[in-house]
């Protein structure tokens, strides 16, 4: 039975974001053999995680003292995620990384407009709403619907240097109340949201992940770019915006650097910054804007 | 002396919830032989407190960092729950487990409507509320719910993969008062909220716990199912509801895969993920939804 | 002066609530020997504490992961709640215990209805609000009220098997100020929910101690049964009363099972739960309900 | 250039508050030489900082377990605050004491009603506001106020038993905002809140910081007296007041029992609480009230 | 696209603050050449970051137990920004170092009356908005604007001995919502505010740093002076200014007592307190004022 309140959304990655903070003076301290071996150990678990079909795997330097290390694990379901999570606790590395935070949310595309807009075409085509015959339509017009975005679903994590994550709720207040909102006025509201984001098109990437029932905030935000000032202007801006200004509640941020798993080695040296990645994005993620 | 502005309520089992991270590296440098007998220690303890008529127990694994293990014990009452907390507190394998959270509550099935419908047929009968008579017969008729609703209040901890765990309040803010509405609004209120979760019959099973007076929250909600995506979709559709919306509040959200204790050497040995719980609920699971 | 705004309050016993963590794996390493003796020291201090003139004591194993063991301590004043503080810090089975919450206050009545009353008489006999003779009326008045309500104030704590606490204050929100409301109003309410939590009467003891600039919150409740779920019953019905609804603010619950100090050695062995105390509560406590 | 809505406030003793846990099994583990050694190079520090013109200090024994031991630091300026702070940490004491909590402010008279009269006075001499001549007039008023309250802004720490301390701010709430009130508002209800602790002169000594840029409040107040019921009553009638129902929030409470320095062995020693100081408050403390 | 709505803002340092607890008693149980050898190291680091074209950098002794020593990092940008913080976590003092807090923030100067005239002025033009002449035209006044108030944005860390920090953010509450104001009424806001500010001109230097998207507050605010009380009366005057009565939210305030890093080994040894710097500033500082 479909809710007719209730804007479908479709749903790609499992993600898990683990922050940790890096012991590096005790790693310092290790024989130069030491170090190799547990890089070694290392880079071929992440090797597994990072790029394919099952899993993504980002890593950022983190700024401050939140923590040093930005794990963002991507998996092509629960199972997939539980697995990530498991071969990374098993690597000794991890005697030289305390955890701090992580957060467990799945890529989501909202679909406001296209809910309303099927809902209409159903009914201009005379069916009932929720009988067997809608529910078919229904079921169809959103398998297109997925087909249509599955790029943005099932990207990559997008290969930018600089990210910022923050987690992020809609608002039940005494008088900004979302989830009291009649259906049409919501979509009126993401619509402009959207809109206002399309002046950095090109210039940042955005990765929405929904996580209610699995963790303490409604979405996990991602944004990557060329440029940090980019990300402060995208949501200084946009916290102007109607819907943001009145119902939005902001967690904790975060920001970093973006670097590629094999240089987890410099990393891990402090001899130098690992330098910038290519910024070459692939067609999934330019397309996950 | 009974309170007709206050909905009767039954009861079944007590539960606990307990969170723990575990010590995976420090576990692995243990002698093969020496994880054995923590094993079988851990194992005959769990025999115990899983399946019985005085105790039940789900383990599962958590995703993210806020623990790596979630023990769920029933037990037939507070008496029988300290029993099992102080068993499972003796066990060696605590020395690689670290208590990170827990939930004191007690299994409840609201009686709402039937609260109502007693109250009006008592007075259909003409009796006087709350004489000698009324109560007796008040008591009766409760008695006459209990028996209905006893397989739900005693039901085994719902056997299915995905599991999701969060406490609720329902909120005393300025303008939204639940505990300041009439008897006949809240009534209203929790059927229409009712009504909205029957869509996901058979495709997620919910436990209520009341925790009022025992933890920090009014009631804690155990959500278990075949996929991930139901648990968000259940939650995030019932936050429209009128009841949700204005009168909610929520704590922190985890979530997990279930396993049998069987497979915790698996967990343990980090070597394979635990493989899926045959999906077979037992008849009273099923009633429990 | 007298400020005819605030009513009257009666003190009794300084009141210390301590919880902590225990090391079970930690004591169960001990030889027998070591904890025969740590045991001896314990008792015999805590045998100084409890049940006398000076002192009472209370010990709970407390259900969850907030703590495993609270102790009650009940002081004739703050200088014996700080000797008994002192006292109890300075045991070897400190080594043991892990402090992780307390709360400080002092049992109170609360007189509101008495107050009320007083101010009328003292009118009615024509004298002058804050003369001398007024004063000196009132002083004496109270002093009777103190008589009268002395076997409460200095009650033993109450020896049931259940039991709970919570912190609490009343709001002082934009709309709902318990401290702006008038008098007469507040006497009202309080009536109210006094007579509420009389069908409770001989199934719970509540012990009622304020902490107004001892500790965070305005005051402390304990509450005591034969059965956990009349504790929970007792606080959800009388959330809906007016008062409680607009006005009360609710800190942390924990909720647990009282034994005798000369049961310690069992709960330490781990070996058994300790049994109930006998169920019988001497006459002062008795009065304090 | 005055701001004429804001009040002038003279400024004493920088205070800086200091809470420790102490290692009492630890010390007791001490070698008696050892001990001798620590507490003697302990005294020799706290005369320094005790009862002179640059220093002051006090000592108390904390109730519960948000710590044991309260140091409170008098310093004549900041230079001579850090040089205290510097002092303390370098001693060998301080491998037994856990730093828990601190507050950083500076003794305040507040001139609410004196700046409305120089105000009024000047207005009365003709001078226009902020002209050269009328900030001559000005500042010299203020110096003759100083001069006047010279004692209650360089006076000792209260020398009396019982203490217990808050930080506090005012509210800036939707409905309740104190600085957004009107000069005259906030003068009409500070000078009746004034009115309501003189019930309390002779009784207890209050001390009010300003910790505005320095600490998470804006104001820290500590109050000693010779009873602690003294203390628990007046916050509690003050809470009355106009302006602290509507506009004060409060922060977390603590009390304890004040003792000399010299008496500091005594309570490491754990063998008897520290008798009472000789309660006579030197003139300067009286004036402070 | 510019967005007519939201103020535009300049960016120059990249600013790191972090705070460390710092064992004393450790480091004073080194051997004299051990400690020697770590603060050559120390020295020679931190003059690699101080006072250059890509880093400065700033030293605090903070008053009370939040932390004992701030180090705040300015640098080019987040590449030099992670640079600074990579060479500063590989130094052995780290040892003796444990990170309490830190900040993540890039200074800005806004530019509200600004973006209004240039808005002004291109409409007086009579160009179009948003059209590609009018793009330039702005991008171009922009550049006019940065060049202007470029000393503000890369002035170097004013040498003042007293030192503040606090973040701070808008409201986004029920009635006060900065971000849903017209852009006139916040530019008329800052304006006043700004207004309110000028009293200090010459007696206290601002530093306000932006960190949307970086860290949990909007903005982080920097003050010195050479007197602790200027602080707090800038800070306290203006809390009552329209702008910041109904509009800041403030998070935690620290203090402390600049000294430079080549006094670092006196700090470290606890042998007297830093000297106050040389109270001259540069030029560029004086600017940023």
């Amino acid at each position: 039975m479909h809710n007719p309140n209730v804007p479908e959304t479709l749903h790609g990655w499992s993600i898990l974001h683990r922050l940790y903070t890096f012991d590096r003076r005790g790693w310092a301290a290790l024989a130069p053999e030491r170090q190799s071996a547990i890089q070694s150990e290392t880079l071929r678990a992440l090797g597994q995680l990072e790029g394919g079909e099952r899993h993504d795997l980002a890593l950022c330097q983190v700024l401050g003292g939140k923590g040093d290390l930005m794990f963002i694990h991507y998996a092509r379901d629960f199972e997939a995620l539980a697995e990530a999570e498991m071969i990374f606790s098993g690597l000794e590395l991890n005697d030289y990384l305390q955890p701090r935070d992580s957060y467990v949310s799945v890529l989501e595309v909202g679909r406001h407009r296209a809910t309303a807009r099927i809902h209409e075409e159903l009914h201009d085509r005379g069916l009932e709403a929720n009988s067997a015959e809608w529910i078919g339509a229904f079921d169809q017009a959103l398998a297109e619907e997925e087909a249509t975005v599955s790029a943005r679903l099932w990207a990559q994590i997008p290969r930018r240097r600089f990210w910022c994550f923050y987690p992020m709720s809609k608002k039940r207040d005494d008088t900004w109340n979302w989830y009291a909102l009649p259906f049409e006025e919501r979509c009126r509201l993401m619509a402009a949201h959207g809109a206002g984001a399309k002046a950095y098109h090109g210039l940042a990437t955005q990765v929405i992940s929904s996580s209610t029932g699995f963790d303490d905030w409604e979405w996990g935000v991602d944004l990557f770019s060329d440029d940090p000032i980019v990300l402060k202007k995208l949501i200084y801006e946009l916290r102007f915006d109607e819907v943001s200004s009145h119902y939005a509640e902001f967690g904790s941020f975060m920001t970093g650097l973006r670097f590629s798993p094999a240089q987890l080695p410099e990393f891990l040296s402090g001899r130098a910054v690992p330098r910038l990645l290519e910024v070459k994005e692939p067609e999934l993620a330019a397309a996950a804007r």
